[in-house]
């Protein structure tokens, strides 16, 4: 067997983290869902597999290259490239049994056969939260969203990030009274690219489309327009324009940036850009993305928008809806590798109890006593010398070390050690428990991230 | 697009849960990992596809047959079928980084191209967890694994199940002492079977091996032996034999038997059965399996044991351990359709704020003052009449609806509803947040499951 050996390698493009990492991802995911779940979302899980007719029921041809699709027996069969589609499907087979509107979270891995390079991920981690009407939604969900959004980002430690936010009815309108209706959403694809490919090459593509100099004009100065988030709402409204579109548009837009407002989230944190139209038709009004402003080289963090209907495939039943989707694997491996995810949540207890007698039974029943008390907990069962056992401790990160000897099983009080500051105190358990507490309080109050304050790694 | 709906199904063989079923799905989900939080299990997460070479290193044709395999350009995938194997394939990759006893847990999904059946699952969670040594681990870790499922189906609200352990040595040695070594793996899978097919069939499948009347009389006999873990020990010290396996076998489950008691675990949910062993080779010393009294029929819902080698395909460092787990989706199923889940759990939030006036902003201030407080509230968005909104609630099952309307503003007190009595009262947020954590704090305390309470459904 030791002959052929097999390596042990992981497939290029699937994330798979070491013990301290998965620690520090696992934070950052707490934080997500227990906001999620704060704001009243069900937790939603679908399949990873789905039957390749339900789920490419819209896909185009892009998708379909990139996508994982093979046959079982009679099936054939996709994994989830999203969680929208899902989502969609769900609904549509379950309206009868949800109320709306449906809130729901879902944290899972998709699935997309991109060509690998680094930073770009096959297996990746989605982040969505979406709240579905049936029939109709009120517009005010589209500032829920933000809102929830800057809960989440300012809860891990993040301060200097921008929801940029947009309306498509806007750009359609507009483009509609440019007699343009035809090749709106051409426009807004090529439109979408501003921040990666720049004006001129935005210009270059519309005048490929047949797009005229002084309609190019004009569609670049609204996408420039610039100003605080009344400013630009000002500018919009001297636009003199009896299209419907854009009117409602401009109208949506006020109430979300009011409701966001009445929300309590703080100016600097949204505004309102007029450059933003998102790639998918999908998205029919409102439209986000976030961008973190030390690093305006990685795009959008999280991104969505109002959609009005998700399940068109499935059913006739209307559902609009509005989400917003946290790339969470990109997010990690960017912060991660710029060195901005705290180090304060790697370790996997707070407390490792070593036994320096041979009866193991004392260690047992401390361990039980201090995870009644709520402290993460491990026994040290290895026999050993107490430099291995304290190298365990060091290696792993657990903060403090009880010792079990003859001397502790005497006095019925155990030493407990700060591998820290190597400080030892003598007590009895509940003593012990409420400083370990007390060293476990500080630390969660720890941020997770701290994009704001570390150094750009380049640039 | 009407005139060509697409059927929005899952899958046969893939759960997909409604809301309240995964409400109660991600409640039991959380006392796992918690438990295992509070042992200071590291979290893992791998890959669901894997290169096909790694994970089918020992596979054999039967495996080959259920797996999800298939090509994607020049590479050959397949979906994970079990979370061992991605473990293996972990610690072997990153032995260099990890410090040992190696501690992990994880929780995933796991694919099985099985025939659909109800009840039998093609994608389904394990809830898996492992110590691995390097070069050696103390027997110790034998015992704390069952303390640690005791302690989980304690919490969830099991009492009346039985956690069955035995030694694979025992067996090998006795066998050995038989004069059947050649045939020692084949004779552990039939005896596996007894519960399912009986003795008599046992006994004919034996004979079928070549084995004589006298070994399977006395192989039965092994197996049939009754008792209090004390007295079955003392019956297999009695047993004369000179085998070295057997005996380290019988020591090593001395040693297992104590130390669970050490642990504090109560008799009744732990017993020596000479009648498990587990069909898979791979196992070399402590067998678990774990049955719930009332339903006997489900077989094992919780199921590990020893290893000597976890990782023998990919790397020449031994790496022994422990492990076991709980085949999560399959004991939701099993219990949900006994009706053993408790209701309790259902609902996404705690609070729906309802704004009776045409400003939202109230809602949203009060919405945000609730949660601050730790209640999960949702704010009512959309219009309607009031017994559309407290249908929502009804629905959803949220306990507490809070009003706002011109009075409330003027008072500066809000009015709360309580769902079940219909009681209303009125008062300032900070009094009303604790009138909900207090009736959160009551659910909290109830059993998510009560198999032992509520009546068979069956037999």
């Amino acid at each position: 067997m030791s002959n052929q050996l097999i390596t042990p390698k992981t497939l290029s493009g699937f994330m798979e983290l070491l013990p301290s990492e998965q620690m520090q991802f696992e934070k950052i995911r707490a934080v997500l869902e227990e906001t999620y779940r704060l704001y009243g979302f069900y937790p939603l899980d679908t399949p990873v597999l789905e039957s390749s007719d339900v789920l490419l029921a819209k896909a185009g041809g892009e998708t379909e290259k990139q996508i994982y699709r093979f046959q079982k027996g009679d099936n054939d069969l996709t994994m989830r490239f999203d969680l929208t589609v899902p989502l969609a499907k769900y609904v549509a087979k379950n309206a009868g049994e949800l109320a709306f509107p449906f809130r729901r979270y879902q944290i899972g891995k998709v699935y997309r056969g991109e060509r690998a390079q680094r930073g770009r991920f096959r297996e990746f981690y989605q982040s969505d939260i979406d709240i579905i009407g049936d029939g109709s939604l009120s517009i005010r969900n589209d500032a829920e969203m933000p809102s929830i959004i800057y809960t989440i980002f300012t809860k891990l430690g993040l301060d200097d990030f921008v929801i940029r936010i947009n309306n498509r009815k806007i750009l359609t309108g507009f483009y509609a009274m440019l007699g343009l209706s035809d090749r709106a959403a051409e426009i807004m694809r090529i439109v979408d690219k501003t921040d990666k490919i720049g004006r001129e090459k935005v210009a270059d593509e519309l005048r490929e489309l047949g797009v005229s100099e002084e309609q190019i004009g004009k569609i670049l100065d609204l996408m420039s327009l610039k100003g605080t988030n009344s400013e630009l709402l000002a500018s919009l409204r001297a636009i003199p324009s009896e299209n419907e579109q854009f009117c409602e548009g401009v109208d949506e837009l006020e109430q979300v940036i009011a409701g966001i407002a009445a929300y309590g989230v703080p100016e600097k944190n949204y505004s309102i850009d007029l450059s933003i139209a998102r790639g998918l038709d999908y998205y029919t009004g409102t439209v986000y993305e976030t961008t973190l402003c030390r690093y305006p080289e990685i795009g959008s963090v999280c991104s969505g928008g109002r959609y009005d209907n998700l399940a068109g495939y499935y059913t006739n039943r209307k559902l609009p809806g509005v989400g917003i989707s946290i790339g969470l694997t990109r997010l990690f491996f960017i912060l991660s590798d710029r060195s901005c995810v705290s180090t304060a949540f790697t370790s996997p207890a707070d407390l490792l109890v070593v036994p320096m007698t041979d009866d193991p039974e004392p260690a047992f029943a401390a361990g039980a006593a201090f995870r009644s008390g709520g402290i993460k907990t491990q026994v040290y069962l290895e026999s050993g010398k107490l430099k291995s056992k304290l190298n365990y401790a060091n290696r792993t990160g657990i903060p403090f070390v009880l010792f079990i000897g003859e001397d502790e099983l005497a006095s019925g009080k155990y030493t407990l050690k700060n591998m820290d500051t190597g400080e030892q105190i003598s007590a009895e358990a509940e003593e012990l428990i409420r400083v370990i507490a007390g060293y476990v309080r500080k630390k969660e109050s720890v941020s997770v991230l701290t994009a704001d304050r570390a150094e750009p790694a380049e640039g």
